[in-house]
């Protein structure tokens, strides 16, 4: 999407035709800054160091280190000593394993003489994937878009959002956002109210950092504050983006996203999750007991990151001294409160029966 | 309650007889510091500045600050004066101006020699008045809290609160928090999850920073957490306060309280508001509808501040350059969504009924 006028995804290639360029997103909202990557050590750091971060990006980067790696040395060692390194960097990442393993598959049969440029094209080609997954969702998000819209014509589209699921979480246009982005550069009176999302406030930071650069109207708001608006039909339809699905329809994401399913249920506000279909886990039937939830340091609660009014960076703690901190980071919303998930290969009741009519063969018992 | 193990009011009178003192609030929880007041003027600023907050303890204040005056000018111009200048710190604050009544009405009639004294005395009277209030509140909730904890006997109590209905919004005890007290002092073992409450942080700064020095066991955590909690078992009961609360049993409090609200409803978890009776307003029906709601400065919700890691109170942005903000203060919480309104006189169920059943006289039409 935007940032500045200009197109940009989240990953690519230099115009030297091997340099790989991430965004540098440890330093937004407050800096905009490419990084380039010029080695396997240095696509590895930037994902242990969350200069890229989102399951998808994860994936490209991770494949365009391997790339970088057989640069180097394109012996069967160096691609097995790549493939270590490289998924050591975030051990529970799916999406990463997925993506090694792709590329694994597409280079382990080639001579040493191949390896590079294949590495580069296949690793070229989970990024092109990913953003037709996305385009395919966005497309499909937007027929909804369009159906709510049509029941309120010459006024403004509310959409409220958490976290962020948006394309810097991706390679382009994002799961949630993506619908987003497509309405309104379909002209499409579209506003977005964008929960901040604490602890890490994604929200306030990357997702509006987001919409702001692509020209999106939108708005930052309190996770306080979701349910005021949807009493006051100040939302028509709430978005969100998911970690994991079970197969029942059950929905892991941020925490805080199941306080906004509550309300959109309590006020007829319908609740969509967008996803690409791979991270349905089809063995998950009850996600509040089956899916494990992650606690993460404390100091994500107690401290806050912000630039000054002369433009430091500082940390301030915001707790009592003292008082002991917890931090969940995410939580399951039932099936029963999402009123549809969003997938690349259409839209899905989130149900087991819905699921498994959109994906026949890959329900468990199927 | 106790700091650092001595037992405070948020406001009394100094050694000397006729200073009064305050807990300067703006600087908690970083540090502690204790005000003089020594003129009207003072009284009024301290109002102003939110050095003191809350309903009680605004009146409790601005009882002083008539004190105060008329240690100066006990004349009919400097009584008019006086309350002149104390009425117009807070407009909006209700208490505010009941507290100034009831001082007119003490001091009318006196003579220039009598009105200090009958003053201080009036003021010290208003500020027991309202520790009795806190303390009933406490003593109708302890009884809820013992019968929920008899159901689990041998393990902890686990309360959620929002925001800060704490002793430092009141002379003593609180309202939310006198229950809590109580359960603590008399041994229960109980433990509260505070909401941080974005975007002013009460819980993070002012009911963890309470609860703390009380040695009351205690957890920080994100206003996006609760509902995770509580269908993890994690949570007994919820208590908040409110600002207003309407004869249908509608109840307005900080932002989010609805959004818990609807989480306890989903999950069987009891949702008590503590309140002192003559905050419920017999004239409105409908909260949602007839409660207008505050919206504040973006700033609020953009800036954080906070003590770096050296010891500076610093404030940092957070939020994405550039892009909007908004800041609803409250919302308001359908009577359906609650358990019990817990006041002085004893615990009303939320609803026009139940309020004029505990209210007899009281009820709009009655």
């Amino acid at each position: 999407m935007k940032v500045e006028g200009r197109h940009y995804r989240t990953i690519w290639v230099a115009e030297d035709g091997w340099t790989v360029e991430v965004i540098d997103q440890t330093k937004l909202p407050h800096v905009f800054e490419v990084l380039p990557l010029k080695t396997c050590e240095d696509a590895a750091r930037a994902i242990e160091t969350m200069v890229v971060r989102g399951a998808p990006l994860i994936g490209a980067t991770a494949a365009y280190g391997m790339a970088l790696a057989l640069r180097e040395d394109a012996s069967d060692d160096g691609l097995e000593r790549a493939h270590q390194r490289l998924l050591r960097t975030r051990p529970t990442a799916v999406n990463l394993r997925w993506a090694l393993d792709e590329m694994m598959a597409a280079l382990r049969n080639r001579t040493r003489e191949e390896r590079p440029a294949a590495a580069y094209a296949r690793a070229a080609e989970i990024c092109d994937e990913d953003v037709e997954i996305c385009a395919a969702i966005g497309r499909n998000g937007l027929a909804i878009f369009e159906e709510i819209a049509a029941r309120k014509p010459g006024e403004r589209l509310n959409v409220l959002t958490h976290c962020n699921a948006g394309w810097l979480a991706t390679v382009d246009w994002g799961t949630a956002t993506a619908p987003v982005y497509m309405a309104h550069d379909k002209g499409l009176d579209v506003h977005v109210w964008v929960d901040e999302t604490r602890p890490r406030n994604q929200g306030a930071a990357l997702t509006a950092w987001e919409l702001g650069n692509h020209g999106v109207p939108h708005t930052v708001i309190p996770d306080n504050t979701g349910g005021h608006l949807m009493q006051h039909g100040l939302v028509d339809l709430v978005i969100t983006g998911t970690d994991r699905t079970t197969g029942s329809g059950d929905v892991a994401n941020k925490i805080g996203t199941y306080l906004k399913a509550l309300a959109a249920r309590d006020n007829g506000v319908p609740f969509y999750v967008a996803l690409p279909s791979p991270t349905i886990d089809f063995t998950l039937d009850d996600g509040v007991t089956e899916i494990p939830i992650e606690q993460r340091g404390g100091e994500e609660v107690s401290q806050m990151t912000g630039r000054t009014e002369d433009g430091r960076i500082e940390t301030v703690s915001i707790v009592a001294e003292g008082s002991p901190v917890a931090n969940y980071a995410f939580d399951v919303t039932p099936a029963r409160l999402v009123t549809g998930l969003i997938t690349e290969a259409g839209v899905a009741e989130a149900s087991k029966d819905g699921l498994a009519r959109l994906f026949p063969g890959r329900a468990k018992g199927s």
